[in-house]
C-alpha cells in the first residue's frame, strides 16, 4: 500500500465517521456533537443571567473556549476530509458550523459578540439526519414542498398586511396622538402590527372613543385576515397529499408521468401503461 | 355451588358493575364516580382560595379525606375484580386513578402536595366511557387518528419554532439589553414563544426602534406560520374523511375506482362490484 | 263580506305586513323595525356612559320608553297576526322578541336591569331576512350545516382543552404562588384559558424561571392545537362543498340518492338514472 | 410629418414610458417611481419622530415639498399622456395617486393634514406591475378570486361576530362595573372585541370571579370560531384549486370525468378526448 492510499483512506474513514451516520463510529460521534451542541446553548444562555455569571464565571468562560475550540477541530477535520472542501464550505450546514465557532474568537475583539454563539441553535437541525428519520425528512419535505408553491401567494399577503398596517398606524398616530403613547407614526404601525396580529401587548393601547373603534376594527380584520394564510396553506397541503395520490410512473411510450393513481391508459399518448 | 363459583360470580358482578356501564348497577355506579370527581376537583379549587379555606377549613378537609378514602376503594375493588390486575394497573386509567388518590396521603408528609390532587380533572375523561357516546368516541378516535398521522409533521414544526425563537430571543436580547427588560437569554427566549404565538402579555416588550422592528418582524412570522399547523391537520382531516367515506375497490368491468362506502354496482358502467 | 271574513282580511293583511317583506308595506315595515332596533341599541350604549347620561338622562329615558312600548305593540300584534299564536311566542325570534321588551318593564322593579336590553341585539338577526339575500341565507345554511356536523368533534376538543387548562392551572398555583398573582386555583385555570387562547391579557404573569418555562409550554400547545378545530371546520366545509358537487337527483328504481354527478348507473341497483 | 402626428407620437412615448413597463426607460421610470415612493415614506414616519424633527425640520419639509411636486407632475402627465383621461382619474390607481399628493397641499391649510401622504403606502401596490411577476399577480388573482365567492360566508361571520360582542360586552358591563375598568357599554364591547379576537392587551380585564367566568367562556369561543373563516376560506381555495387542476370535459367513449388539464386520452379507456 502506497503512501496515497493510506492516506486516502485515512481521508475516507474520516469521512465516513464526520458525514455518515451508519457505522457505529459515525453514529457515536454524531450523538456527541449534538450533545456539545446542547452544552453550548446551554452554556450560553447560563452566561446571560447575571446572579449565575457573578458566580461560575470562571468556569463558563472556559467550558465555553473548550467547546469552541472543539467546535472549529471539528470544522476543519469536515473541510479535510471531504473531496471538494468548497462545496461544504458554502453549504447551508457549513455557514452555520462556521457562524457557530466565529463568536467566541470574536468576542476577544468585541465585547458582547460571543452573545451570537447562540446561533448554535440552527446546529441542532443536525438532529434529524442523526434520527435517520426518514419519515421526519419525509415530513418536513413535503412541508416545504406546500410552503415553497405557496411562497407567492403568501409574500401577496404580507405585503399587503404590511401596507395596511402602515396606513392604519398612520390613521391612528392622528386620532390618538402623542399623549395616549402613540408618539409617532413607526410606534403607531408597530402598535398596528402588534393589533393586527391578535399579539396584543398592551404597552400602546387606544385611549380615544374613536380610536377605540378603529381598534376594533383592525382587531376583526387581522381575526379574519389570518384565515388566509391558513387556507392558502391548507389548500396546498391537500394539493401536495393529492399528488401523492397520483403514481411516480411514467408512460414508457411517451414518458410523460404524473398519472392518476389506477390509470391504465396514459392520458397523453393513449397506449398502455405498464 | 362451591365456594369458588360463589367468590368467581361475586367477583364478576363486581367487575359487571365497575367496569362496564351496560347494567342499570353499571350507569349508576358511574354517574355516581363522575359527581364525586367533580365535587373533588371542586374541593381542591375551593381549598386554594385563601378567604373560604379560613372560613371552612374543617369541613374541607374532612371532605376531602372522605372523598380520598372512597377513591381509594375503588382503587382496590378495581384491583381485586379484574383478572389480571396488573393490566389495569399500568394502563392509562389504572394510573390516573392511582395520582388522583395518592396526593393527599402525601400530603401528611409534605406540605402543599395535595393540590396536586387537581390530576383527577384527568378521571373526568371517564365521562366519555359513561356517557356511551359512540359518535363522540368516532368523532374523537378520527380526531386522535389524524392527529397521529400529523405528528411527524406537527414535531418538526415546534421544533423549528423553538429554534428560531432561541434564535430570535438572544437577538433582542443583544438588542434590547437588561434596561428593558430582557434580563437574560431565557427569558428573552420565553419572550420570543410569547410573542411568536401571538399570546403577548405585555410583561416584557421591546422600547427600543431596532428591537421593535424585530418584534414587529417576528409577530408577522408567528402570525404567518400558524397556518402551517392549521394547514396539515386540516388536510389530514380531509384525507381521512375522504378515506372514511370512499372505498379502496375499482369495477372489476370498468376499473373505475374510488366508488362510495356500500354501493353494490359500478357508477359508471353498471356492472356489479365484488 | 261577513263580519269574521272582514275580520279575517284584516288579520291577513296585517300577517303580510308583519311577517312578510315581498309587499311595499312589508319591505317598510321591516325597514323601520331595523332601524328602531338600531336606534334602541344606541341608546343603551349611550345611557352607559355617564357623562352622555348626566346631560341627557330625561332625553334618553323617554326615547328609551317610546321604543319599548312600540316594541311591546309590535309584539302584541304579532300574536294576533298570527293563526297558531304558540308557534311564535316559542319560536326563536319570538323569545327574542319578549326578551327585547321585558329589560325595560323590569326596571321600574329592579334597578339596572334595563341594560338587557342589549339583548335587542339578537334582534338584528332579522336583517337577514328584510335584506331577501338568498345567497347568504344559503351561505348561512352551509356554515351551520358544517358547524352542526363538527359539533361532536369541536366538544371533544373544548372538553379536552378545559382538562388540560385545570390541571396546568393548578400546576403553576403551586409553581407561582400568591406573590405572584396566582392567587388560587381558580384564578390560575383562568389565566391557562388566557394563555392557552392566545389572548393573554397580562394581568397575570409567571415569575418564577420554570413558572415561565411550563407558560412556554402551555403557550406552543395552544398555538399548535388551535389547528385542531380549525382542521375540523375546514375538513367539514370541503366536504360540505363536495356534496353540492353530488346531484340531488334520485334514482327511479330504488330512490336512492347521493350519486356522484355524471353518474350513468345507481351504485345500488345498477339501474340507469334519467 | 404634420404637427399633429409629432404631439401624438411624443403623448405615444409619453405613454409607453409612464403606463408600460417593457422598455427599457419605461422600467427605469417604474423603478425610480418606486423609490421616490419610499423615499417619501419614510419622509412621513421621520417627521412624526419629534426629536428627528426637531433637528432635520427645513430638511424634511422640503423634500416632501419636492416629492410632492414631482408626483403632481407624474399625476399631470398620466392625464396628459392617456386617449381617455377620465378612465384614469376614476380608476383605483388614479384617486390613490392624486390622494397622495393632496394632503402636503391641504397641510398649507390644515395643519396636521399632511400625515395622511402615508396613504402614499397604497402606490406600493404598483410593484405587483414594475416586477412583472405574472405569477404574483396570478396568486394574489386566486387568492381574490377565493376570498371573493367566500364573502358572503364571512359577512355573516363577521356580523355574527359583532352581535355576540355587543351582548357580551353589556353582560360584563352589568358583572364588572365601573370600579373595574367596565366603564361604559361601548367601552365593554370593544373589551369583548380585544378578547373574543385574541388580542387581549390588558388594559381593561375582569376582577370579580363571575366576571373572569364569562371572560374564559369568551375566549374559548373565540378560540374556537377563528376556525369558522379559516375553514371558509381553506375550503373555497381547495375548490378554486380543484377546478383550475381538472377540466370538465367527459371521456366521450367510457364518460369518465375529472381529466387533467391537457389531457388528450382518457385515463381510463384510451381513446381519444375531444
Amino acid at each position: 500500500m502506497s503512501n496515497t492510499e493510506k492516506k486516502s483512506t485515512w481521508k475516507h474513514r474520516l469521512h465516513e465517521i464526520i458525514y455518515e451516520a451508519d457505522t457505529r463510529e459515525g453514529k457515536l460521534f454524531d450523538v456527541i456533537l449534538l450533545v456539545a451542541i446542547l452544552a453550548s446553548i446551554l452554556l450560553v444562555m447560563l452566561e446571560s443571567i447575571v446572579s449565575f455569571d457573578d458566580k461560575y464565571h470562571q468556569f463558563l468562560n472556559i467550558s465555553e473556549w473548550i467547546i469552541t475550540i472543539l467546535f472549529s477541530i471539528e470544522y476543519i477535520l469536515r473541510i479535510i476530509s471531504i473531496h471538494k472542501p468548497y462545496k461544504y464550505i458554502f453549504s447551508f450546514y457549513g455557514i452555520i458550523d462556521l457562524l457557530s465557532t466565529l463568536p467566541k474568537y470574536l468576542s476577544l475583539i468585541f465585547i458582547g459578540s460571543h452573545h451570537l454563539a447562540a446561533l448554535r441553535a440552527l446546529r441542532l437541525l443536525r438532529v434529524f439526519r442523526i434520527l435517520k428519520l426518514a419519515r421526519y425528512i419525509g415530513a418536513s419535505d413535503r412541508l416545504l414542498l406546500a410552503l415553497r408553491s405557496s411562497r407567492a401567494k403568501i409574500a401577496v399577503f404580507l405585503f399587503f398586511v404590511i401596507i395596511v398596517c402602515i396606513i392604519l398606524g398612520t390613521v391612528m398616530y392622528m386620532i390618538e396622538g402623542e399623549e395616549n403613547g402613540f408618539t409617532n407614526i413607526p410606534v403607531s404601525v408597530y402598535w398596528a402590527i402588534v393589533t393586527m396580529t391578535t399579539v396584543g401587548y398592551g404597552d400602546i393601547a387606544p385611549h380615544t372613543p374613536l380610536g377605540q373603534l378603529i381598534a376594533s376594527l383592525i382587531m376583526i380584520l387581522g381575526y379574519a385576515i389570518i384565515a388566509i394564510p391558513t387556507g392558502i396553506v391548507s389548500s396546498e397541503m391537500t394539493k401536495t397529499i393529492k399528488e401523492v395520490d397520483t403514481n411516480t410512473q411514467a408512460c414508457p411510450t411517451c414518458l410523460k408521468d404524473n398519472h392518476k393513481k389506477g390509470a391504465i391508459f396514459c392520458y397523453n399518448c393513449g397506449n398502455t401503461l405498464n
